[in-house]
């Protein structure tokens, strides 16, 4: 047995663009012959990218694969272990991994473990495939798996019985928090029961609303951890087989990161994605002087840089001065573009034509969703105006129970906090402060108790339980499905609970129109939690 | 063997609620022992509706459904044959039916072929089952199938090869034009080519975006229809087997509807199931006097009656007078409360407000939206105060290319035309007035060129091509999947497929956040056209 190289190209695929990807397939195998590589490994459907949801199904995928083939032939001299889509002839569709060495495919694996659940809808487009795949290359026997494979006891064991030495995975595994520890813990155990290496090549990229860190890696027979690619960005990370010590040399090891910078840090990657792909020249947001549009706000300046950011602060008779201050001095801080709109004339008009029809009914929530949609339509007035993408900035506890205006504070095309509890909102705008010289998110506005500010002297607690205790209640309900009846005699107010899980069951419909975002928790709302809008089912048991 | 007599329940459970569904149930059992059945067939899931999407995932989907089958327990002297969700011991789950006779059960069937296609996404939530069930009955043998399963020649074949004169299929088949005379046909054929008597019992009711037409029906071994019960509504039918002539008797037979007739009554009986089953007063809709809303409101009126049903007209400067008094004209023949109400102090209170904003930047789209967002906030406050649902007048061809803005016109709970092209929407409407005493859609708003009166003079065909080509270009790329070089290929001008395509490809951030409508076609937008929002696909081939 020889001693090798092996690259982990940890790329962003556009999804759907697979002449882009096969391109930058193709550079980063050069980049990786340079760094005398012997093989270079790509992530899960790499020519497609990952989910490409119903793209799968067009009839000419096929013939675009095709092409991707005859591209990536004219790489000689490094083994390329890629993803595509495989339609075979007898109607069959596989995702699958290629062998392909100066332009020569050594062998197609088919995944034979398809995920259908949470986020996954593999069943919807592939078929499973039966067949294990192992090659020979400079004396080394590697065999090949494709992402929820490696998750299955089976499938590995059986792989692992082919006297295989290293098994080389190409994932598209979604981001969730922790998770990128958890794969390399749950591998590192795998390996020392079977005795085989792994190198674990993931792609990256924020794909919709879906989140990939990448964090490759590769483990030793032993459990050791040989190398550990950075987390939320592009790279292509060489590894070293040493034939004397059979085992991979310790390389670059870039530890995991910390909580709040993980999600932190996928919430940048995610916007910065959305918004380059979606090729907007940059983004707006409404400004309130409250914690969630200032962390997105944050996220936005980290993502694409303060000179392609407005804020708008859209006061109106109910907003504190304090929210006005506050919101300009951050927008200072940052360097970002900022405005002030006054909404007064707006909602006059709306009351002014509403007034026949409403003559003397009482005020109501009515009134205070004219201000939001009034802030909604200035701010996409605004982008249309200037082509800015709208940051959407309400949390997942306010998505939750409908806190929260459809066509007001719910407008825009990127929800950057969609699934972040309020809780942790307050957590990451602590965080970012504690990496700044200078808090990029003002005291005042973490320390202030949250408020809609649509009503003289509101606080959110008027209408909502304390954050903590909502949250937990959330949590339980929505990531642990347990019952009410299960959640009260966890301790809960039992008049609590009941609300709470209410608003969630009756809010599902603005969900539904509301705009996507990076999905960070293991039970997102919409791809990965998908509830009917009219339905009967009764909270309690 | 002796005669006997089958009910079929063609009922509309509301999805989730098991405790109702159940009790419905068990009432179709003792209406259908008054007509002395020996048996009672109900559609597929009918104890928790279908479809329940992750509902069925909930923990206690277990004990709810014992607690039906120990509701259904009670009814004595009939069989019944039913729906449920079967969740086994070792952690298995399955699409199933249950054969319930004096409280004892005498079988249970598991669904063998699960749907995860198009529409359906079986595998997500269920197990494949892998044996038949047969049940002899006075002197009669039954075999038992749910919905897929008839429509794979394989199982259907391997059920009738154990001697079975009658398969009972459980249903919850989605309604699509057309499908209701298919299924028939492609039953008809089947029993023949099987020798077999077939029993169909399908779900009815609007169900989310999907609707289930019903039209249940009784089919002889010689392909001959003995009992066909009408489409979009409930009932209980019941089929007579006379063991003389060993075939059933012809007994009731409702013609299949006219395609007209029958997509009309499919928007009516959907329409009407959303609003009263998401608990809506009434509804409300913005009639700006053309044809879209003027057909929604016949359709609104025709679902729920014409004292739940609000109009408004919300003029602008662009607003011809003809279509405030055709829209009026409507309002008044159809009875419904009608208002006006100009949004011309709103649109200048936001021209106000953006005039720092926008200085002398040229008047373009941005101004337009605007109007649009006005009527869409003015429905929304309407809808605040007073509790009735909006309902979203857009058509298939305009969602389809973003012919419509979002938060304006967009805005609603329930989008009665998403799934219908404008040449359809014209067919509607003259086939709503030829059946009327007098026409209930002013005519001159069909015969009138059609226009968003955004901007003076303004017609649709100035930014779209006439509506015959464009559905036709839809058609062919999004039901028949064909590329854009194909479709060029057709005949079609080349520079307006590009542009068609590119407009669908782009507003994929529209419809996504659009309100639900019922699907009637075979290929709707969202549960069956699942496309990123992000992605790189060109078209061409």
């Amino acid at each position: 047995m020889k001693s090798f190289k092996i690259a982990l190209a940890q790329f962003s695929p556009h999804v759907g663009n697979i002449d882009a990807n096969t391109q930058k397939m193709i550079e980063q195998a050069n980049l990786a012959k340079k760094d005398n590589a012997d093989l270079i490994i790509f992530p899960e459907l790499s020519t497609l990218g990952y989910p490409a949801d119903d793209l799968v199904l067009r009839p000419s995928l096929t013939k675009r694969t095709q092409q991707a083939f005859d591209q990536l032939a004219q790489v000689k001299d490094i083994v390329m272990v890629f993803g595509f889509v495989n339609q075979t002839e007898d109607g069959q569709r596989f995702n699958s991994a290629a062998v392909m060495k100066d332009g020569q495919v050594l062998g197609i694996y088919n995944k034979q473990t398809l995920p259908n659940y949470a986020v996954f809808d593999e069943k919807r487009y592939f078929n499973e495939g039966h067949q294990h795949l192992v090659f020979e290359y400079l004396g080394h026997k590697f065999g090949v798996l494709i992402c929820e494979d490696v998750w299955s006891l089976n499938v590995v064991q059986q792989l692992a019985q082919l006297n295989v030495d290293t098994v080389v995975v190409l994932n598209s595994s979604p981001y969730e928090v922790g998770k990128p520890q958890h794969r390399i813990e749950t591998m590192a155990a795998l390996v020392k029961q079977l005795n085989i290496n792994l190198v674990y090549c993931n792609q990256v990229g924020g794909h919709d609303d879906l989140v990939f860190d990448g964090t490759s890696f590769v483990l030793n027979k032993s459990g050791e951890v040989a190398l550990q690619a950075a987390s939320f960005q592009e790279n292509l990370s060489i590894a070293e087989y040493d034939a004397t010590n059979l085992a991979f040399s310790k390389t670059s090891i870039t530890p995991t990161l910390d909580t709040m910078a993980e999600i932190y840090q996928s919430l940048v990657m995610a916007t910065r994605d959305y918004v380059q792909r979606s090729g907007f020249p940059g983004v707006i947001l409404g400004l309130s002087g409250g914690i969630d549009s200032a962390l997105t706000l944050a996220i936005a300046v980290d993502a694409i840089g303060a000179d392609k950011v407005q804020a708008v602060m859209m006061p109106y008779t109910y907003t504190a001065q304090i929210s006005v201050e506050d919101a300009a001095e951050q927008a200072k801080t940052l360097g970002v573009t900022f405005g002030i709109a006054e909404i007064n004339p707006i909602v006059n008009g709306f009351l002014q034509t509403l007034y026949p029809f409403f003559g003397d009914a009482p005020v109501d929530a009515t009134e205070e969703n004219l201000q939001a949609r009034s802030r909604g339509t200035l701010l996409m007035a605004l982008s249309n105006k200037f082509g800015n993408l709208v940051l959407s900035t309400g949390n997942k506890s306010e998505v939750a129970v409908g806190y929260c205006t459809l066509y007001g504070d719910m407008v825009g095309g990127f929800s950057v906090l969609k699934d972040v509890y309020k809780t942790i909102v307050f957590e990451l705008a602590k965080y970012r402060n504690s990496i700044a010289d200078k808090p990029v998110i003002p005291e005042r506005v973490i320390t202030r108790p949250p408020s809609a500010e649509l009503r003289p002297d509101q606080v959110d607690q008027d209408s909502l339980p304390p954050y903590e205790v909502l949250d937990a209640i959330l949590y339980s309900y929505i990531e642990e499905d347990m019952s009410q009846d299960d959640i009260i005699e966890k301790g809960f107010e039992e008049e609590v609970v009941k609300r709470v899980i209410r608003l969630v069951d009756v809010n599902e419909y603005k969900r539904r129109q509301g705009a996507i975002g990076p999905r960070i928790s293991s039970r997102a709302f919409s791809r990965e939690r998908r509830y009917p809008i009219v339905n009967g089912w009764k909270a309690g048991i």
